[in-house]
């Protein structure tokens, strides 16, 4: 909706530093007002693997800033580990972390999109959502879960006007935590937090005679 | 392995009237020693999404019978329901009983057939994992990240001989319970259990030259 | 490359009423130069299917106005029919027209833009090229082919920073032409040939961290 | 059907050593009469990609040995070349060998097969016809429009009891041939074709419940 301030409303949930920050960046230069949710360091502090927390968080946004336009969902706990190494609590809480808090969102979200007439979820997905791998069990099969659920969102909610697409981000996102994380990798390997976050408005913005339930972004140079 | 009786032994997770039962004769028929899991009714009674039950349920089997040749994962709950019907529970039971199930048995039973030199598991997927659909967005999540999860254990243990095989059965298996949830549904347009577990046989004896990690099945007059 | 009305190149091979149209109009307006190749009605004429002409053809658009930056191809035969009514010489043309046209093409072009440094070629394909369907054997089979065709470019040709990209136009693009083939068609139910253009726009701006191979679109009315 | 020595009709289109000779050897052992088509060396001596051809070979058969039960399109030309070496003659002979063939076997032998009430086309694919890659333009966009083509008749006449299925071999098959063009490779490496014939006999077999569409199958050693 037109927020107090005369602006569209952009909720992004799973905020933090690399992608989340260009996307607040991205939008707000296009004239969004942008609400951030993350565990710490959001404007709305909220876990969003908790319903009760994504429900007050979204409660609170209503009051303040009115219906989000768009709500991303961009948490991921990135899981890589021998499938012995890894435990029923860690592969349990990589779903939570990527499934559940969409799950959560869109239970919040979605109602209010419907009353208001349109609104556009956009996830954010991975490679390890359309093939699994070795040691990615857990992260692929939490992907994988977010990809179906994706698809059945937008198969249920699109005729009502509600645009739900899922992002195949396929290569790692050039952040100081990535690049700690993997530090062979070179930033021109990467994906550049505001290219991606360029995808995700384009996306916001797509007209409703043509949306796009599913691409994938990758730099030019990767093997894939 | 060759189990006491100088069978190789095969275990049924998830066992019940309609394709539990097949799958039983089935490997019988072909002169397997057959050891059933199942909350109720099964020979061992475990609650699959229990890593705890599961391991005290293996550890039984091993004792009395041996390592497994053959797995087969077949617990599922059929969620068919409005997205705004589902509660976080329904979605996280749902998500548990399909992917927690296999990843709890394969925790305990790669090992044993790593350390055997060889072993097959075998895991009921649906269409659903494929592609989500309106109504189906706890169920398809789940087979999502079943599928997402099978691909990871394939790629992950097949060079070390475990065969892991995902069943896409594109259809409703007839069992009395089906046909009471479904009334519509004729006979002829299901899929005979008997005939799905032949299915499930002929993975199991793949040689190693030609293993198979995906199959659909469908009845000839299905439209797909 | 810049041509010397001091604008950025694209040029459309089967360019009609409809997607061509707009898709000239969208890149005019972005300050493309636009040419456009078509059996009748181009600004150069061309059967695309036959590699000579296509090579004269780029020659020429060489000489006039330099290297495409951008070259879509919208090439395509909408054969639907009962396979017994589909001819061999049917079949054939279908796949000579969209995926024969989309080789000559290529051949013709990406050399050129390999010399440049960049360049990007749009393909544009449909549900038919992800899934096969009852009376489409010959649309299907050359829309997949298509997709094969733009995989394998994408993958040989991207690190020399040339990008491929697939729409997968899911649903009828709405014209005089599509309406009087669909009589039944609502023009609300259709996909509108300018919002189709501007994602073929937004995939030729796109940096190069963050290429997409492919996406979809469809009305936010279509069941899918 | 039965033929006059009582026996099913299996007939291999595309036969040779490797693949092609284990089929034969696979089905005969299993109390099939097998009819091979080959250019060279099969009992009926035929080119696949000729209509006219196609259509003489099958009146042959029908009137030799009646209508077919099985009918195997293995036919396939392996091109693996840079895209800017290959000729579209060589693009098109790809592309004929693989897709033409079917469509002119399916062509011929479906109106048999309907009017007997029943039978089976099992075509070759590959991983190839699933994603394409750098060098495989020709081959890859070949086995997407195969595999389009197959899911298209599967679906146009599995209603009327026409088995069709898709085989996504995922390796190299064993053969003084292969071993001759991949000389690193290890026969504990590749696919032993009779293990792969096994899989297609199996196909035959499936009892009209579980008809699959497409499996893949690849050694258990291999990396995918």
């Amino acid at each position: 909706m037109t927020t107090s301030a005369g602006k569209p409303l952009a909720v992004i949930a799973g905020y933090g530093e690399g992608l989340g920050e260009a996307l607040k960046k991205t939008f707000e230069n296009d004239d969004y007002h942008v609400v951030t949710i993350s565990r710490s360091g959001g404007m709305i502090l909220a876990d969003t693997t908790d319903a009760n927390e994504v429900n007050r968080a979204f409660a609170q946004i209503s009051v303040l800033h009115g219906t989000p336009d768009v709500v991303i969902c961009n948490t991921a706990m990135l899981t890589i580990e021998r499938f012995f190494s890894t435990t029923s609590v860690r592969f349990e809480e990589t779903w939570r972390s990527s499934v559940m808090s969409v799950f959560n969102v869109a239970q919040a979200v979605i109602p209010m999109m419907i009353k208001q007439g349109s609104g556009t979820l956009l996830v954010t997905g991975a490679t390890a959502g359309i093939r699994g791998s070795k040691n990615f069990s857990a992260f692929s099969s939490a992907k994988f879960a977010l990809r179906g659920l994706s698809q059945s969102l937008a198969r249920e909610f699109q005729p009502q006007r509600i645009h739900v697409a899922h992002v195949i981000v396929d290569g790692i996102l050039w952040s100081p935590r990535s690049h700690e994380r993997f530090p062979a990798l070179q930033r021109e390997n990467a994906i550049e937090p505001n290219d991606a976050a360029s995808i995700y408005l384009s996306l916001a913005k797509q007209p409703a005679s043509a949306w796009t339930l599913e691409m994938d972004i990758r730099p030019y140079n990767e093997a894939f």
